[in-house]
Parts: C-alpha cells; structure tokens; sequence
C-alpha cells in the first residue's frame, strides 16, 4: 500500500478541480485533471478539455517547460499508452524527464487499462496508483458505466412538491420549482451525453430539451432522445429545433417517415413498451456517457422499476399540492414494507427556495 | 432607536440558550434567561425552570449576590411587575441595584405587559428592549400564540417516504423513518403542552403519545388529546396509560361513559366534524402553549386547510413507497396552481438518515 502524503491529497484534489472544468465539454472521452509539482510548489497544470484536443498531461507538460524535469505528475486518470487523436501521454512524461506519476486510479478503456503505468515504469519512473480514487471515480461515473457496464449512467431528474408531487390533476406542472432550481438543472444537462424523454412528456409539454447556461459557458450540446415507439409525436417540434441533434427510439414494426432519416433508430419492445436495457446498451454504443432523463412519472418509474435508474437528481419545492395531484413514480407496485426503495442521500442543498436531493440506490 | 453593542448581543445569547434549558418544564409559563454581568464579566445567570419556581432573575441575583450591584441584567423577556407565585422581579433588581437591564422583548402578559419596564425606569434603572426580538419571540411562539392570538402554536408532525407517502395502502407506516428520527420526535413532544391525535390513529395504531427521552432528562408531561366525536375509541387503551393525562375531545350530543370523568370535554362540531378552531380555543384555556399533532392524512389536511397549522415538523425517509400508498394531506382540493399552499422552509438537516425540514406557512 504506497503511502501519500498531505501534498500528495491537496496536488490530487487540485487535479480533480481541474479535471472538473471539462464537465461539459469533454464527452464523450473522460474529464482528466492534470498538476505537475516539484514537491508542493506547482510548475504546470492543466485539464483535457475536448475529444479530439490535447489532453490534460500535454498542457501541464506545455506549461511546465523544462520544469518538468524531476517533478512529479498528479493525473486523475491513469495516462494513455495508445496514439488515438494525440500521442501517448506516457510517453510524453517519459520524454519531459518527469520522475513520479500519482494516478487517482487506472483507466478501464481497452486500450489503456494498465499500459500507461507498465510503460512509465518500464521507463523508471516511480507510478502509483488510488489516491483518491474515491472522488475521481465519482467524477467520471458516466464514462466508468458506459466502458465498466456497457451502459450510460442514467440519471432521473424530477421537481415535485413537498407531498411528492410533480404536476397538478390536470398536468399543470409550471412554477413547481423557482427560477434558481430550473437553471440549475440546465448545469445537469449540460455534462449529459444524452437527455432523455418520453412521447407523454413530448405530446403534453412540447419541450426543447437543450441546455441554456446562465453564464454563457461553453458546453458540447447533448443529444436529445425521444422514447416514441410509435413515432406519434414527431409533428411536436421543438425537440428537433436548436443546434442540439435529436434521436426517435422508435419499436421495430414502425414505418418513419423519411423526414427523420438518420435521427431515429428502431429498438426491441417488450409487452409493448420499449426495452429501456436495450435503449441503453444503443446510447452506450453511441458512445454516452451520462443519460439526463426529464420525463413523467410513469416512464421515471418504469427505469426504477427495471433496476436502471443510477442517481435521482430531485428539486423539492415547499409547497403542497394534495393528495389529487401526480405522484412521482407511477407503476411502483409496492405492498409489503419490505418492497419499499431503499436510498442513500449523497447530498442536499438548497437551491434558491427549493433544495436539492441527490440519491442513489441503496 | 437602542444601539447595542456586540457584548450586549453575545451576552442576550447566552440569555437565549439559558431560556432554552427549560424547554421541556417551564410550560404553561415561557422559557426565560437572564444574565448579570458587568461589561462581558459574568457576574451570575439563571432560567426559569418551572411555574411556581423562582424567575430566571431571582436564580441570576442569587448567583451574583453582591455583585450585582451597577451590574447590567439581559433578560429575554421583560421582568415581571406582579406577584404571582414570586415577587416581582422587576423590583428585585431593583433592590440589588442593578443599573441597566436590557430585554430581548415586552412581555405581553397582561399582567405585566410594559409595566415591568415602567417601575425599572422609575427606580432610575437604564431599562430598555428590543435586542434579539426575533429569536425571543422564536423561543416562546407557543406562549405568545396563546396570549396574543388566544390559541396554543399549532406543530403537525409527519414522517413521510421521499414520494411523499406516510404509510402503505394496507396502512403500514412502521419503520418509514429510522431510530434516530423517532428519538427526535420525543424531544418536540417534550416540549409540547399537548400531543393531539384523531381517533383514527388511535384506533388504527394504538399509540401511547408520551414522551421518552433517550437521556433520561426531566420533562413536564404533556396532556394527550384525542379528538374523538362520537368517543369510539375508548377502549384503545394505551393513550390512558401512564403518567400523562389524557382528554377526550367529544361532540356535544354524545354521552360519555362515567369512566371517562374529568378526562373528556365536549366541543361544537361543524359538518359532523369537531370545530377545530373550537378545539384549539378550548385548549389555549386550559394554558397549553404549543400543541404537536400526531396524526393521520385526514386530520392533518383539516388542519391545514382551514389554516390553523403553524409549523409543519418533516421527516423525510430516503425510500419510495409508490403512488398507491397514502398521500401526505388528504382532502386539500387544489384544482389550480394559484391555490397550491406555499411554505417557508425555516431549518432543513439530516437526522440519522432521514431528512427533518422545519416549514412554516409562507
């Protein structure tokens, strides 16, 4: 077990800080923070900010200099060993005459998965891995799932009221929540491979689906999903308007119309509804991370009730809607106190007057 | 306008968390502190710690002795002019030759209301108000709601799952919350003059509705009110058990068993319903200060609807119980936006694993 020290943790967390500021822009590849020291004074750092660009390692290595020479690197994520759109990170450090690599953790993808610290060591520089992993592996979650599992992270978004409601009788549902809580959701979907809906959300709200950040930041647009396994809401425009791409998962037996062309794929049904494994196996092959879904309380629960749903992203507004008013989850089924869904609370703040519950299956 | 210093304000709060100690036993009379010191010298304090027992003054005096003397007294609420089961203590600072009494706020006891003030200033005593009204008054709200609105403070408790369900269509309710929030609840019903119920939940879950602290602390008992109109739960027994007393609230048209004694009193009902407003009338007579509702959705949403609730105390469980069990108000009729109930969340924090919001109507 290597040992590390206070340094070691305050060079990490800054790595992962870093590595953070590509939340919206790095996917479909990993956020990587990158921090070069000569014990815990900083020559270089940097963070991989969008496929196809540098990664984190080169600009540390840029800024650095011949600085490099004897430090030691802070990656989040165990460096490359393979020329994809760059070189091989490992050699780069190599090259820089860098002398030790904390990794927060090793990277899972095929093509690395232990060849970056195999080719560091070969080279004699003293790599370690785990420092932090805990943090690093929660950061890149979505990336972890599609690769680890073969599937994306799915996230379910839901606004209800206090009594657990997310939309009056007659499906009013605006102004639930405040005006902080609704841009902070948009922070949420702007680090989403995908945001998912469903037909009854399409037909009923007519929504857009794209993300609007207050600050103007810079993000990759996520691409829109649409569950329409009829393809009855394709005349409901606005999920099609904007820059965003949009894709209709459509069952099998449909005939689209030819004005969809490439937006839409067919996926198997089962008892008439689509397979939601198999709608995620196709976003993981399309390379998405993290799934954002924003839909109603029946599709929200049949994700939940097919052991899918990975994090609940939940604004709680204080306000009452009574007992008539939509649940959260529809098709639950629970009889016996020992059915009920267990949760684990990750965190909870306040978001303008509502808070913010983020839980994950316990 | 008083200008006050920062040692007047710590000192006012050291007066508050004094008051706060007698929490559980001061009822019907308010929690008070008091503090002598001369500039941040302590020089004695003291709280009220039950009615028939020495003021908070007469503990501070007794403690500072000599010291007294020229010393500045805060009080959380002004001193009192009359002699009730002590003398005044208005003229007992005046005999210890106190110089400057500062008090959080008036005391709106007939009684005394200004006139503590008044014989203060007449000895030539610096007697002034207002430092920290807001949490004084935060303090007593129970006693204040008595005096000044003639009805105790209102508390409805509710545990509920994170859907916003209290128990499952069968009725089962137990373990939605865990031990540590049920520990928590004891400690807001210590501090209640009454924990009412409906007949309802005493038929249903039989519940005993005392008070057990886990610390063994002292604690007056407070009276447990059951709103029973046509007194269909008698031979529930648990409610009877015990040292608290117990009263039953009764439509006027029926006859009660003589058992029942002085344990029971009829109220007006409306609608076949008793008259809640007629309950908490009844109860405000009898000098209960804050009264805590445990109860079902029913009764709950009655409360709430015809707005006699003052704090709405929530635990909320992280588990889904699903959208066929029992909702959180029943009966509240909202068909529009504009009539959902709006609240002000006042404390939200983690008990165990629950959440506990303290919300109060907006």
């Amino acid at each position: 077990m290597t040992e590390f020290t206070a340094t070691d943790h305050a060079l990490m967390a800054r790595a992962l800080r870093l590595a953070e500021r590509g939340a919206y822009t790095t996917k479909p590849n990993p956020m990587v923070g990158c921090v070069l020291a000569h014990g815990d004074e900083v020559v270089g750092e940097g963070w991989h900010q969008r496929k196809g660009g540098p990664h984190a390692e080169v600009f540390a290595l840029e800024a650095a200099g011949g600085r490099a020479q004897g430090a030691t690197a802070y990656v989040t994520l165990e460096p490359c060993a393979h020329t994809g759109s760059t070189g091989p990170c490992a050699d780069a450090l190599v090259a820089a005459g860098v002398a030790r690599v904390v990794a927060a953790m090793r990277d899972p993808f095929p093509q690395v998965d232990g060849k970056g610290f195999e080719r560091l060591r070969a080279a004699g520089i003293d790599a370690v891995s785990g420092l932090m992993e805990e943090p690093a592996r929660a950061l890149n979650r979505g990336f972890l799932s599609r690769i680890e599992r073969g599937r994306p992270w799915l996230r379910v978004k839901l606004a209800m009221s206090l009594d657990g409601r997310t939309a009056l009788a007659n499906g009013d549902s605006q102004w639930i929540t405040g005006e902080a809580a609704r841009a902070d959701v948009h922070r949420w979907r702007a680090r989403s491979g995908a945001i998912l809906s469903g037909a009854g959300t399409i037909l009923a709200d007519d929504p857009r689906l794209t993300v609007r950040l207050p600050d103007g930041a810079e993000f990759v647009p996520p691409l829109r999903v649409v569950l329409d396994p009829g393809l009855a809401t394709v005349a409901r425009g606005r999920v099609r308007e904007g820059d965003a791409p949009t894709l209709y998962l459509h069952a099998p037996n449909v005939k689209p119309p030819r004005e969809l062309d490439a937006a839409r794929a067919a996926v198997a049904t089962r008892d008439g509804y689509l397979d939601l494994e198999a709608v995620l196996k196709l976003l993981a092959e399309r390379e998405i991370n993290e799934v954002h879904v924003e839909t109603g309380a029946t599709l929200a629960g049949a994700f939940l009730s097919a052991g899918l749903v990975d994090e609940l992203l939940l604004y709680v507004a204080p306000v009452l809607l009574g007992d008539r008013a939509r649940p959260l989850f529809a098709g639950l089924h629970i009889e016996e106190m020992a059915q009920r869904w267990r949760l684990r609370v990750i965190e909870t703040r306040t978001v303008g007057d509502d808070l913010r519950m983020l839980l994950r299956p316990a």
